[in-house]
């Protein structure tokens, strides 16, 4: 990632996406490139930002995952 | 979130993608219900765990964004 303009976000996750995070990071890096589960939270949010943008099912398919327990903050 | 097990995650991310997450965050919103920006990132580590489970493209798609200079690590 370029040098400038970052932040740093802080995100409590439970133990599952953990798990996801790491196992997701797994299935996309090869023996050529290995991929670090903060490039995987990265590709995530442009993942989720272009699906939206796409339109479509989407934003109901995302609203209903919003009500899992483990998504819902407190 | 239930309160236990959970994990602090740290990621950097680009300004572009904090704006992506802000307006994912309001996109996701409704006046009966306010969605953060952990509750997106969240959701999002789900839904690309959940894809590549499915199987398919996704693979193909995802590992061709990786290479985005946004995502990648230094």
């Amino acid at each position: 990632m370029p040098k400038k303009e970052r932040k740093r976000l802080q995100v409590v996750i439970s133990e599952e996406q953990d798990a996801l995070l790491t196992k997701t990071a797994y299935e996309l890096s090869s023996p050529e490139r290995l991929i670090s589960k903060s490039e995987v939270v990265r590709l995530a949010i442009e993942k989720i930002a272009k699906d939206l943008e796409a339109g479509g099912e989407s934003t109901e398919e995302y609203r209903a995952l919003l009500e899992d327990e483990d998504i819902k903050d407190d």
